[in-house]
């Protein structure tokens, strides 16, 4: 078990790590039947929890030791150093992401913002990931509703590519490409799903699958975790809530993946402080990949995405749908 | 139906295109049936055709027209203006590419290498590709077996990615690092699945997949289309034969991806003359990834791949395993 990087498209890839074999039975999700887990975190800190983040059951990744970078000839290997934790979303075990509240999407949301700023502490996690796989067609591990938190010794593949278009259109045009997009979006309408107060929620221009929807902070701002003076997270909450019970009637399943900026603290001197760097040129926002019966043309393991559905028409009917 | 980019990774999405339906009945690729097809290539050239060539029955892109690059906003798009042909393998409704004879499959490259070179000649077209989906669940439009051209405007995104990885390698140490690597897994032999004359069968170093293989030419060659002298494309096609037939032992289905270089034909003053460029930093290969029974864990989309199964077990699994 190791990660090993492709010489060729640079990305990583972990390799030989088993399927887990989860045990029928009772959800190991549910409220009592955690009592070997330790809690990472809880919400609210006092009485019982409404949110809890507890270790991933079985992890991909080892919280123990050093990446330990290598080479094998011209190939180049890395331990499988990480984090890999389970966020609890409900202790209801029917209950789901899009059917909650307001409130209690924004404690989800909170839960992911707390647990990407802690690991963001440890300066050898380069990139933080939470994501959610929602329905069997998405790959979800438990029914009971939950997102996933992985802290990574490497910048996943598509951040990467993210972050480095972002950097060449800021350092062409001193403007965030994000910005521009909320701009055009805002302009344009024809591809709004949603907004409320400093949050937009658009389907991208170029969606790679059909109904594909972003959701984003209008105002500049390169982290999810740390909250913009500007934008109250309850709107966010709200927002995304509609979004979702918008989506689950167009499609049985769906991947949500936050996207933050990567680890920003760097050693300063020898005394070992850490500090935050400031980033112009990047710009949190979470991605929405439904899975619909619409599938795509297979071609070349999407080397090039075919997506049936134009985003205009997919904002139009998602628009067109109760949100409550 | 157009071409969208996506300002943020930079790779063309083809947006509204729907999904073809292919009506049930007679199979359109058995001999008798395509009377209305237009043929671009059969072979042999005289008697009754053992590998024919014909336009998509619903193709992706249009064969006339120019790209139209163009702005919308802070967007680009082209037109959907391309090649997409169906090559059909053998007349026989039956026969699977694994099944056929080192002198079938010969003759089935040499129309991947026709084709290939045929369209290179349009300028418009900046990268020709042909891949098989074979099996349902590679989403495989007929079951008669064939493979599929399609010559686009645009360079696919893994293909830029590799070419991009190849060329700063090459910069830095002046070697083509797929020499580099044909070389180092000559060395340690543990991934090589089988080799026969200049060719050289192997499970790549940081596989995606299980029992993903790669096929290529020991010689550097950037083009696959373009014989070298010191490569008999027999060879290649006998070992292409017993590496399919290992697979299909193990996956249900698998994608096959010719990789070649982009389009090196250039304008050549006023009079619109063409040369061909050479290429030292590039080395054309054939990517299988076969569809195994071994799932993967799906995390946001596959920013991150995870491989159950280690190359060098896949390797020595298709070896011990018999290729008649």
């Amino acid at each position: 078990m190791e990660l090993r990087k492709d010489p060729i498209t640079r990305s990583w890839v972990v390799v030989g790590k088993e399927e887990p074999a989860f045990p029928a039975g009772l959800c190991p999700l549910c409220p009592g039947t955690q009592s070997q887990s330790k809690t990472l975190l809880a919400l609210p800190p006092d009485g019982p929890w409404q949110v809890r983040v507890i270790p991933h059951l079985d992890p991909l990744y080892r919280i123990e030791g050093q990446p330990g970078r290598s080479a094998e000839g011209i190939y180049d290997r890395m331990e499988l150093v990480g984090a890999h934790e389970v966020i609890v979303e409900t202790p209801d075990h029917t209950r789901t992401l899009a059917q909650m509240s307001g409130e209690e999407i924004e404690r989800v949301l909170l839960a992911y913002a707390l647990r990407i700023d802690d690991l963001k502490r440890d300066p050898r996690f380069k990139y933080i990931a939470v994501f959610k796989n929602s329905g069997s067609l998405a790959g979800e591990e438990w029914t009971h509703s939950h997102s996933q938190v992985a802290a990574t010794t490497f910048v996943p593949r598509r951040v990467l590519y993210e972050l480095r278009s972002a950097q060449q259109w800021f350092r062409q045009r001193e403007r965030c490409v994000f910005c521009d997009i909320v701009s055009q979006e805002q302009r344009q309408g024809k591809r709004i799903v949603d907004e409320q107060g400093a949050f937009l929620a658009f389907c991208p221009y170029a969606a790679r699958v059909p109904y594909e929807t972003w959701v984003m902070g209008v105002p500049h701002n390169s982290r999810f975790e740390i909250p913009d003076p500007m934008a109250d997270r309850a709107d966010l909450a709200e927002l995304l809530g509609r979004v979702l019970r918008r989506l689950v009637r167009v499609a049985p399943a769906y991947h949500l993946v936050v996207h933050t900026s990567p680890n920003e603290y760097q050693k300063k001197g020898e005394l070992h402080e850490y500090w935050r760097t400031i980033s112009d040129d990047y710009h949190w926002h979470i991605e929405i990949l439904p899975i619909t019966a619409i599938t795509s043309r297979s071609y070349g393991l999407k080397e090039t995405y075919f997506n049936a559905l134009a985003p205009e028409t997919a904002a139009k009917t998602l628009r067109g749908l109760d949100a409550i």
